[in-house]
């Protein structure tokens, strides 16, 4: 039954598989008069863009083609779609696969759920972490849209293997942590990261890490009580990523630990508006924001594919063996996860602030369109490395 | 917007706020023939019922009465809608609460989002833990339903504030711990727990805790990719609770800290089927139920509303002021929440496994309703302490 | 699989057999602010209730009760669930319809689905008509919501057998039908439909009829292409209303005889605004609203439970059989199924209202609340018979 | 908000707009194990395929492009993405469309929902009935579905404006009226078509038809009480046809006219099965099928896009004009409209089955998937014209 569709007021439904002739999405619900073009598409599918230093191989140029819902520069209403198509393709990486499912990976269950002879097994199918190109695809319009509220999603990478993030961070330092190639908030970090990556790559191994998103300005009131919460749909899209293992907010599974008197966060005035003395909330109480920067984390497994011989059993015997993955794969998936779980974030909180008629449901008008025109331009230019520096 | 529904193939929708007339559920999509009884309801209730010790003073009998779908003792395929009426109501417990907003509590988040004239802030209205009694009943359902595989879903408290869980425990424990006043799977942990919360009692605190969940005899192949994924599902249903700020399966947020060559789990034979050595996905890979037990925990925060007295902000006069809550309230939520966490999961399976053709979507015959029968009176009987003991 | 839920933006969900407890329903999506009160509901319910003149002699009160979603005479946002007790049931009016599937009704399909072991035959269970009571509870707050941009919703019936209304009627004239105890819009009218009431009666028969629903003062731009078209949504709300047959709208089957030029509208200016000429697309152009006046028809069967004899075949000896149905029935449906498309139309138009912005998802301040009432007293005042009259 | 999907169990998204790089469809649901090939589409499309005489003169290939969800041949259980580019676009013959919004045509309400300036006037855009291709396309994935229990979905057209089929026709007609140029199941029906047409272009006009739809061997039971009974969601299904203002089935409209003791049905045995008499419920009764064959009905206006002018107002000026639309359009929407409206049926077919578990939700093994391919051939070379004839 159905499972590629996301959201109720901004609804996804994606599709493709890793070595099909294509991968996509639409995009239904987003209001008219949206300025929108490819390039926006193209900025935000940049950070998570497969072929740099510390990920996969694998160089698709992932240019995006919108066959849809965009007439003079702006959405009309209608559906959106995107499709990439898929150039870089090696299915022969793959033959060894096909009889010795990876262990970690979903070969083995795909094959129990749907057969082996419909298994297209081919760069992990419909199952690889290409997929969630279609995801910041579809992003880049949620992003977008955030802007009417000047709202801005940013992530890093906090944790990898046991080096974790110890300094204190700015929103700018998250924010420009998508022009560090393993997603640091700090140099410092980022050069720890690098070293841990170089020795997993030499030992064809791979690290699991923790993303964090922090939000900025996120509107007030999001979440529908008492299933569609806002830290419940968070929750789905983030744990719907491959490879997320956990997801936790505000105080996480630290709060299990504490007393209430602790962890509950004194209600104060901030310039005269209420507000929450720590937010370790983590912006959401009730279920709902309210207003403090939301923060969330999510854990990543280290890459399931590796060099690393592992058993498996050969279907074709139903004997032992062992296998050594030798596709091209990221040896942490948790640094280009961090673009992909924005996308995830955007995507709730747009369809939520739909939902709760903060971005009108029909159309925007045009003070709207040029406020968001304004503000994407702020944020595409924010940290942007001088020419050349990158 | 529409936010209290949940559920594709099994759908339920509750609706009741704490010190209104009722709350209730309706369950849409249970395939006619199921044997279901008031008792059933009851059977499962009785786990969270409130009244006991260390939980809150309230004393609802928690008499649930089924409205429909059911004829000569058995579902008809129509919706069952079971309602609960809210007895004992002491609303001007919360005179105070309706100006002071209680620190980590919804009331403030409520208030902003719907208004503070619509706000019905008598026991926490809609956003009141009360509201998990209907959650409960749905799920007797779920689990009754499951029994057709001979599913079986257990729960327990590992953590409580510091304290947590060290030793092995086998299934049974597990299932056993629904006959501890605080879900402890040992007896020596049962002791602690117990110690810690007669000094948060007396000191007017709360505490967090960790519940985890372990599901015996899952049907294979669950889940429906990309979106719908089992551990999306699960993390949705298990968030919406009310408290519950985090979620993991498997290794979880220990899996972050790990290499891939310590994370993926070989693939074995085990009775000449295909299995898993260690479950370290907690039988969930590629977002599928893979045949193993499915593992998972969640946090819950420490109950907010608490004795010791709080700052807060006097909405009246938009001053500073403290608040003491008076209201009747557990000590740690986490304990009967072990009970609502299995509930949901209980509906996230059930759901999963009509989408996935594993229970018939439109009737059970005979054997299978007997099967169901003979595998609930097991459940139902198991650990069941001899007269007088409890 | 579940299919008792209507609805996106404003969703109700419907339980309860003819003759079990209760039959009820619970609205979600309803926002925060709506003064909302039980006598609200009962005067819709009033104009379907049974016990009058030529409808079943059921004498149910249907007397409603509001368990949750309204705190202080308003809505707070969450979910209103209603209740209507089965308090006049006489099942053993039902005992030969066990075995004896009546002609022209639910009864076979059913047991053909579900299984006659799990068939609730007593009043026809699920498929009775009195399910539709709940709607009409539901219609009631999509009509008071509606008030918002004083749109209403009136219907009548435009012929009963071969009797047709033949003359104009006004819009006032359609409202006040609701007055007319077989639903005429014209007193000539009325007396020639008793008359063949009378006659069908007595020869324990029935009659087939047609509803129309006019509605003034639309809000432009409902509906979603391309399949959640108005006409789309409002063909399958009132496609799903037992005995209803057939749908059209505006010209309907008529335009399938006509020429373009004909049919085709001019657009004309009407006091300064784009409009229609003829209205010949009632209401409704490329599946939106246009701000002409929704005009649309459905067509009733003639009640299938009839006194005189039918043939039908015995279950239990699979031989031919006859069945004269002695239960209390209506000699035609259509005429209590005024109220009920009325409700149909007025969910209908209430969820795309929603889901246009037009009516706030999250809340209503004073002035619209004030609006509302004001508006909801003149309709509920329009046309009142003077005491004694009726 | 989003309503451009449809379907529960199997689910289809579409996009594009007449004049966009691309039309496309996302099909959800679809089991594994299906044999599905491009000509397979092609050979479905081939019936509403324009540049024929009597429709459109625009000279579409429509070659569909299969995306995704198909492995050797069969599907994988994944979405399958079709796309559709649109080649044959001369956008200028809609310069004057901009200003002068067409009588009985979407144009205006489209301006008045979305905005003049996001308005993709360009050949209808979104309203156009080039969307439809899209939905043939699912449609013949959801026909071979049905092809599992050898379920054959024929449509005709059985008037054109005053002029209706009068003569009794056989199954074998129905279907093979595929082949005429005027979907007539009587080749002196067709000649009669063919010169009312004439007559109409010549004049620059157009006409309305009712077309119906015979469904052979259905499945017994498909349909969900109360809301998603078969007959809602079929009417709501082809009722979202662009230019379909009418839906009824069995014996419709004309029920309304009728005594009960007219319009019920006996009860028979048929070959020791039980079955009706006449099937004057057109196979649904209490909203499910009951076996028989499904007969439904829906009318067509006529093309509202005619070369004669007619008036409008010029939205630069305010001012009335006129306008003669030189598009390529067809003189009756009806005749291609029946390749529309056979594949809405077969969706919704194929979504129920599904939803009741007589279509397998995940996959279908090798032996349904040979009586598929068995069923598809006899289908695709019924009435198959001899080279050269056509």
């Amino acid at each position: 039954m159905p499972g590629n569709s996301l959201g109720k007021a901004l609804t996804i439904t994606t599709f493709g598989e890793s070595h099909g002739p294509a991968i996509g999405v639409v995009i239904d619900g987003i209001p008219a008069g949206l300025p929108l073009s490819k390039e926006d598409i193209e900025f935000e599918l940049s950070f998570r863009r497969p072929g740099k230093l510390f990920v996969s191989g694998r160089r698709e140029k992932d240019e995006p083609e919108i066959l849809s819902g965009i007439y003079n520069g702006r959405t009309t209403g209608a559906p959106v779609a995107i499709i990439i198509r898929n150039t870089d393709v090696i299915s022969s990486l793959y033959e060894e696969v096909h009889y010795k499912p990876r262990p970690g990976h979903a070969d083995l269950p795909y094959i129990m759920k749907y057969g082996f002879e419909n298994w297209d097994y081919r760069g992990g199918g419909r199952a690889s972490a290409r997929e969630t190109a279609t995801r910041v695809a579809a992003g880049a319009i949620a992003k977008k849209l955030l802007m009417l509220t000047n709202t801005v999603i940013a992530g890093h990478l906090i944790s990898l293997g046991n080096v974790e993030l110890e300094e204190k961070v700015s929103f700018e330092d998250i924010l420009c942590s998508k022009y560090s190639p393993v997603r640091a908030s700090k140099k410092s970090l980022e050069e720890k990261y690098e070293k841990l990556l170089m020795e997993a790559t030499k030992e064809g191994d791979s690290y699991g890490g923790v993303v964090e998103i922090v939000v900025n300005n996120p509107p007030i009131g999001l979440g529908e009580p008492v299933f569609d919460k806002i830290k419940a749909d968070l929750a789905k899209a983030v744990m719907s990523i491959p490879a997320v293992v956990g997801f936790e907010y505000g105080l996480g599974f630290k709060a299990a630990r504490m007393r209430g008197s602790e962890a509950n966060d004194e209600i104060i005035l901030k310039d005269g508006k209420l507000g929450w003395k720590y937010n370790n909330a983590g912006g959401i109480l009730g279920g709902l924001t309210n207003g403090e920067q939301i923060i969330l984390r999510c854990a990543f497994k280290p890459t399931s594919s590796i060099r690393k011989p592992q058993k498996t059993i050969d279907l074709r015997t139903m004997k032992e063996t062992e296998i050594s993955v030798i596709g091209r794969h990221d040896p942490a998936v948790a640094i280009r996860g961090v673009a992909v779980v924005e996308a995830m974030v955007a995507l709730v909180l747009a369809d939520h602030a739909i939902r709760a008629g903060i971005i009108p449901q029909v159309r925007l008008d045009d003070k709207q369109a040029s406020l968001i025109e304004e503000n994407w331009k702020r944020y595409v230019n924010a940290c942007r490395p001088t020419e050349g520096s990158q």
